[in-house]
């Protein structure tokens, strides 16, 4: 339904040479969606760009110095979720009932432990809970009041929920539940679910020593109820990463990220069908989940210091810092 | 560290004439571990398999009578939550905190629809809830007292958090925390929590009309805290189907199959590697989840209606039944 807008760059020319040479890179999302040009007022557009490009920078000096790629994503990560433009941390989307409820995920492709947290309601950065759990305890995932107890017992930074609330989504969440009622009065299904849908943070990086990370973390979908958890804390899904095949870390309509597996399918198709990232992110994003009828994107970044940002729907806010090379993006271009 | 125990049995001689000729099949699990024999008594042995035969019957009744793979692994998995002898419904372990929390998933090969959900401490049916998710809702997965509200507004079935407890379990649970206490008092980690983290029940099924459909329910990990959540209610963990590859349950030690996406990663060998599902299963089973430390076991279940139970703990709790072939086992034999 809409283009492709694809970078994918090769940097080393034989595989043998390729981790030897792997440049450290990083590579961010700011979440996908209906994002047609004229969307922002070119100041808006500049804010979103500036953070993008604050994240990259400082996940990027993280590499620079030595830094693991664990350490990147979490830094790239944690400043998106105090911005309070991104549906992550700070300016999270409201449930059905006015609450941000927040989810997190974050692997380390080396050792292919990983972490997650779901349904959080007072960790300031659930990104960092993440790598808590998988650092700090023998878990993967925990949900609920259960995680933020164990938070509280590492020493986590918590907040009160109004430091999450912010006045756009708190207008934004008004105008959906209206939308929602006159729906429900006329009988039809709501499409304001649709476009609240989407909106997640997420980081790739490969660091100096060859490693890969990628980490995601949401507020998930605006009006979301029953406890609903979408793809962002689940591995597999919306975050991937393993040094044998590549790092991904997803934004969408979660359910299909979720049903297609979508982070560890294109890591799939590399590691057993020998497609390159570039060719099994344009068969899960632009064949499977578009047929699927799902919508969003990826970044997706291999072991050589190759990388893909790709999407299905009108834009996503994206970035990459490789050398010299740094480009922030929110549109089809 | 075990030798495996496996049936790999391709029913169909060609993969053209697969599909149409394909004998309606349900496999079941009850959980793997360590099971050495003489574990359990002669008596205890029986009860078992007259459950584990109770619900490959049940469930192949359905597909006999023309029902569908997800009807034929609802019906299963729902008499082994029913029954007080595995870990799933009534008789699942007990948290740290000396309660019941269960989590459940299902996913129809078909569409590669799915539903779960994870920290159900009312529901008497957690299976039931992960199919209302998935056909009743737009989302995929649900957690906690949001999940249950949705299952209230169902009509599903909701009981007394003490339905789930059984005296075998109480006592379980009371002896682990004590063994945990014996060990923190000698600064020394606690082995109770690796012995119990065990038993989960799961299925999987080809129906009349060709299609696979794969569900898992569990109680989880005996001591579990801070809200943990296994491998059972994630899609391409512990549970997986679809109709292209294969359906498959999980059980064993949950986050290594978190990590290590075993169920997704069996269907994508076959799906992308060109493999039987028995050369996938060994590779995941024998080579990855071995060699990264965890133990469990999986049922598999493909297309033209060839099998594996496979595992590398001491046993597992299986069965399968197609055509005049019924099987019950819990060791290695």
């Amino acid at each position: 339904m809409f283009r492709t807008f694809l970078i994918a760059c090769a940097m080393a020319p034989s595989a043998l040479a390729a981790e030897a040479s792997a440049p450290v890179t990083i590579v961010i999302h700011g979440g996908a969606g209906a994002l047609e040009k004229g969307r922002y007022t070119p100041t808006e557009e500049e804010a979103y760009k500036a953070t993008l490009s604050e994240a990259l920078d400082a996940g990027y000096a993280v590499l620079e110095g030595g830094g693991s790629a664990l350490d990147a994503v979490e830094t790239a990560i944690i400043l998106m979720e105090d911005s309070p433009l991104f549906n992550a941390g700070r300016g999270a989307v409201f449930t059905h009932e006015g609450k941000n409820e927040l989810d997190a995920s974050i692997m380390d492709g080396r050792t292919k432990a990983a972490g997650a947290a779901a349904g959080l309601t007072h960790v300031k950065n659930p990104i960092r809970l993440a790598r808590a759990v998988m650092e700090k305890s023998p878990h993967v995932m925990m949900i609920g009041a259960g995680a933020e107890e164990f938070a509280r017992r590492q020493g986590m930074d918590f907040v009160k929920p109004s430091y999450f609330r912010t006045e756009l989504r708190w207008r934004q969440y008004k105008d959906a539940l209206k939308k929602e009622k006159e729906a429900a009065d006329e009988e039809k299904e709501s499409d304001a679910p649709h476009d609240f849908k989407y909106g997640t943070v997420g980081a790739a990086a490969l660091d100096a020593a060859g490693n890969l990370a990628a980490g995601t973390s949401t507020g998930g979908m605006t009006l979301k109820r029953y406890g609903r958890v979408g793809d962002a804390p689940i591995i597999g899904a919306g975050t991937f990463a393993d040094n044998e095949s590549c790092a991904v870390s997803a934004t969408g309509w979660g359910e299909y990220f979720i049903r297609l597996t979508v982070a560890r399918d294109i890591c799939a198709q590399v590691e057993y069908g020998g497609k390159s990232i570039a060719a099994a992110t344009t068969d899960v994003i632009h064949n499977r989940l578009q047929q699927s009828g799902g919508d969003g994107g990826v970044i997706v970044l291999a072991p050589d210091g190759s990388f893909v940002m790709d999407f299905n729907s009108a834009g996503m806010f994206r970035g990459v810092k490789q050398g010299d090379r740094k480009e922030v993006a929110i549109y089809r271009e």
